[in-house]
């Protein structure tokens, strides 16, 4: 059995809670928050608390709390040489107090309040000093049934800065796109199944292998077609740039 | 039954030939393409022909040929008043030859040689000049599982565009993401769950709601933080454009 206290009560905070809630093999002690409201409703399912001198024990302590407030937190607790991780993927270890066995337990995934989310689909990245304290945080992973990786710091914060290229800037493609299917009253709808697929398709391929169309094609005529279609600037820039991207990417292009 | 005779041997027209092949009520009376060689591994299954003077008469004719292509074969073909279709996303009805009743059957999704394609999730783009014809292209969509769906040229245009950004610009995404973690040794394969996510949660969601992150929240820190991070200026000047892009449709910042 591990015992743990989650610290934090955000997106990441909510599931992790949940997950751990339901895992047979983890007890969540106690759940702290600096204000009560958001976490009031789990009162029956943990003990809750937003009073930092009153935090139970626990084999180890989850700071779910925005990148600003893990340092400053780690080291307002009162607690000594305990595994205190925090779940970011761009603060550094170090930024948790010393006075911790100091860890990362970074869930690498898109969480949203309303969807539920299963952990089997959330690769969790490691990091800890210890290398005692690195096992349990692998066993807290595996039962919630993540997959977990050793990385270290730079690693993480390659994959937290990936992870915008990967999530939120095509997130602004999708955006995009909607936008100019929309403006001509086609229907955002027909795209859905092509944004599915490609996300599949990598799945199994490089994204190098993957990649089709007029960029990499250098078919100049497309290109000057749809740039003639683009009457915002700001869109044309973006085609623009990621064209040449590819062209440099598959040899067209030097830069 | 409807009967077809497919021109071209790319990946369209392989995917086409095996999904209607495979189809209770389409027969494929014939295949034609300029040379033979690509398409003999199917003359026990198919007639084939390089001979545009020994075309067998059909329901459809569907030329499944690259943009440039379009135009010239259409008039070269010597059958009149049929139905001629091309499957681009951006070349004109207008570009086929007007002694035929001319339509548009444009299959949006990525294809490539190695993986079989299921056409339930290819939405297909239908346009033609005469009503008839529109239900004749509707049902030939509907027997090989595709939902289709009634469009004008501009739209179908637009359509194609907006693919562009959704599937070349995405996977261009995927490819830096890739390569910003191996520079580090990380694992790319730890950021393919959060791929998938990603275009799993606009399938419900606008990718407006959809969207989280830095850019969105205009965390300064962790821009500034990225920003440093990438050392290839290529790259840089891509996360400014699009933190930019996120700031402006989230009302951060005006253009």
């Amino acid at each position: 059995m591990i015992s743990v206290v989650i610290l934090g009560a955000g997106n990441v905070a909510m599931h992790l809670f949940k997950a751990f809630d339901k895992a047979e093999n983890i007890m969540v002690n106690q759940w702290f928050n600096r204000t009560i409201k958001p976490i009031d409703s789990y009162k029956n399912r943990v003990n809750i608390t937003d009073d930092l001198t009153a935090l139970k024990e626990a084999d180890i302590y989850i700071l779910a709390v925005s990148d600003d407030a893990v340092s400053k937190l780690s080291s307002k607790l009162l607690i000594e040489n305990r595994l205190v991780v925090h779940t970011s993927g761009s603060v550094s270890l170090h930024d948790l107090d010393k006075k911790h066995r100091r860890g990362v337990f970074y869930p690498l995934q898109t969480f949203s309040k309303e969807a539920d989310i299963d952990f089997l689909n959330v690769p969790i990245c490691l990091e800890a000093i210890d290398k005692n304290d690195l096992k349990t945080l692998k066993l807290l992973a595996e039962e919630i049934g993540s997959i977990s990786y050793k990385v270290n710091t730079e690693q993480r914060k390659s994959l937290h800065l990936a992870a915008v290229f990967a999530n939120n800037f095509t997130n602004q493609l999708y955006r995009i796109a909607h936008e100019i299917t929309e403006s001509k009253g086609a229907e955002f709808n027909i795209l859905k199944p092509l944004i599915l697929e490609t996300a599949k398709k990598i799945q199994t391929m490089s994204p190098y292998m993957a990649q089709t169309g007029p960029a990499k094609r250098n078919d100049k005529k497309t290109i000057k077609k749809h740039l003639k279609l683009l009457e915002d600037n700001h869109y044309k820039e973006i085609y623009e740039l990621l064209t040449t991207s590819i062209q440099r990417t598959h040899g067209r292009k030097k830069l």
